[in-house]
């Protein structure tokens, strides 16, 4: 069978109401659909994206050559096997990717939201989704997968829609951001606002396309420290230098630079600076106790099952963040959990581009009962 | 009795042949040294000081109220007691203190090198003190002690001048900079390189100490990252939210990224972005192996007594590359060591921070035979 990608976009009108108390009306949400959603509508699987992901997580555009971010885990025969699941993976709101975010055009002012657009939790985030399902007439699905900020969107979907999903599995994130991750954030945001092409979100839109946002892929330089870890970087570049570069020359390169240069002028050509800004916020506020007394009592509420799955070396949600998420689901009676910690060198990027390490105890989750 | 904290600055008119196979020629070298030398000279300790420290190590000029870096560690009756020692420390040639840099003037053309100042390696940086010892009469010393890119300098001279110093202590420092450093100063270049007002160094130096340089800022905000460590973040930090900002803010901050954006752009006021980019490079190429066949290999040469200090949770030169170094030592015959590892939260900052956890350490080597 086909792997039946197909994508979507939702047109909402009635108001999105945020935790911030303010409104997003009207609004997007691009989706992607892979398999065939079978009649009584029992075989959906969420996922959830990252920071810079998006709802194109598996699959190859016919124009393309570059496979959806999750393409190795998702397809007909795969550890998602879409010969038997319907799987959906939406934009998050606030990103840059269809779904409405800070630059998409405000309706009767006809122009960009910028900084006008109001700040998105992930609370927020799957506010939309589930409003979303609702629309499309899903009301319970088997299962929500995301890793690293959908790991996040995951978790609160247990939370805050505790029937709508019979499995939760998280990976390589937290229950709280903390401030390891806030910081490299700090960075990447102040590189971008500090950027005079950026001017304060008056950016040409072209310019970004065609040359990137010098800011942001300074940005995205930090970012990808904090996806690595020193095992990986030892293992990948070691300290090779660019053959072409002499080693006394101001401007010469090792190879871990160049590694760093190409993918973040590259990434500052096709990510939104805007978007950046307001879903790393979402990242940084982000914490599953709010309006709870505590972890525990956050916790309390879910009633799927949930599987936590860390990588040994995340510097960035450290294994350490997911085992306290585990420890305050022991403290409650009868939750229905199982924690792994995966052993991998590979920092935070685990969950992407190990999957040979995971892919089995999605599989084992998804089998399971 | 007084710390004699006295200034100077010696001017030589010989070439500095440097590693590269450049020269520099004339230069300064501004030092400041503490204590009395006693008549036979064999009295001095020699301290180097990391990426952006100084000659001032100890004491407060008459017109300021912060003390020297390592000022804790240095002084009439402290660790490295001045009643006792003549203390010596100098700028490293390519900073921006009073040595020789890329910000200082070129003769007979009358404005400053900038980017025509040759690449500086640690090595060279150790030639050029030696030099000036060697002018000072001082042909021996009783130890040389420094930490990070200061550790690195102490241990090229322990290699390249086995018969200078009695006593090596290097500490938070590694034998050849890894890939996870070189990309924390790749962020900061980049940072730097793409400021405008940077002008590929034909920045207004007037500018920069009024209202620094925003790309250096950043690129001081990943250094400060790289010197903390998860757990120092965690306890300094936490998820603290500034009192006055509200949590929906876009702008609104965490403690943490207070802390980043007041040290970063305090920074960028008194440290020039082209010494930073010289300096990084200097850490950046350093290998102690270079130009022998092993690491081993080079450190048969030493006779001193080597000193060696480590972190354990020092992200940026992490304890086992001190390890690594220490093994090398062993497989050697009679290579007199002492290899540390203190148990410190701190991350790299410890060698700055966390006196009490090492200075007897330090006591002990100076007053051991």
């Amino acid at each position: 069978m086909s792997l039946n990608l197909k994508t979507y976009t939702e047109h909402f009108t009635n108001p999105l109401y945020l935790e911030s108390g303010r409104i997003l009306q009207p609004y997007d949400i691009i989706y992607e659909t892979y398999g065939v959603l079978n009649e009584d509508k029992s075989n959906v699987i969420v996922i959830c994206h990252a920071l810079t992901g998006s709802h194109h997580v598996a699959g190859v555009y016919e124009d393309e050559t570059k496979a959806g971010w999750w393409d190795g885990l998702i397809g007909s025969g795969k550890t998602i096997d879409t010969d038997k699941y319907f799987v959906i993976c939406t934009n998050v709101i606030g990103s840059c990717f269809g779904s409405t975010g800070p630059i998409s055009m405000q309706v009767s002012y006809n122009e960009p939201y910028r900084y006008k657009f109001p700040v998105i939790t992930i609370k927020d985030m799957v506010k939309a989704q589930r409003i979303l399902f609702d629309r499309l007439g899903i009301h319970r699905v088997e299962a929500i997968i995301g890793g690293s900020m959908g790991g996040m969107q995951a978790l609160q979907f247990a939370i805050h829609y505790p029937n709508f999903a019979n499995k939760i599995i998280a990976l390589a994130t937290t229950h709280a951001t903390q401030p390891w991750a806030i910081a490299f954030n700090k960075v990447a945001s102040e590189a971008i606002l500090r950027d005079p092409d950026f001017k304060d979100g008056y950016y040409d839109p072209e310019i970004i396309k065609e040359q990137g946002l010098s800011g942001m892929a300074v940005g995205r330089m930090a970012g990808h420290i904090s996806f690595l870890s020193h095992e990986s970087m030892d293992e990948k570049f070691g300290r090779e230098y660019k053959l072409t570069d002499g080693l006394y020359e101001l401007f010469g390169k090792f190879q871990v630079e160049s590694y760093l240069e190409y993918n973040g002028y590259n990434f500052s050509k096709w990510f939104d600076p805007l978007a950046y800004l307001y879903i790393t916020k979402a990242i940084n506020i982000y914490d599953l106790s709010r309006g709870f007394d505590s972890l525990a009592d956050a916790m309390r509420k879910i009633t799927a099952k949930l599987y936590l799955i860390s990588f040994s070396n995340d510097l960035l949600f450290r294994n350490f963040e997911m085992k306290e998420l585990a420890d305050a689901l022991k403290s409650i009676k009868n939750k229905n959990h199982t924690y792994i910690d995966i052993q991998s060198d590979y920092g935070h990027d685990a969950f992407l581009v190990e999957l040979e390490k995971f892919e089995h105890h999605i599989k084992e989750a998804l089998d399971g009962n």
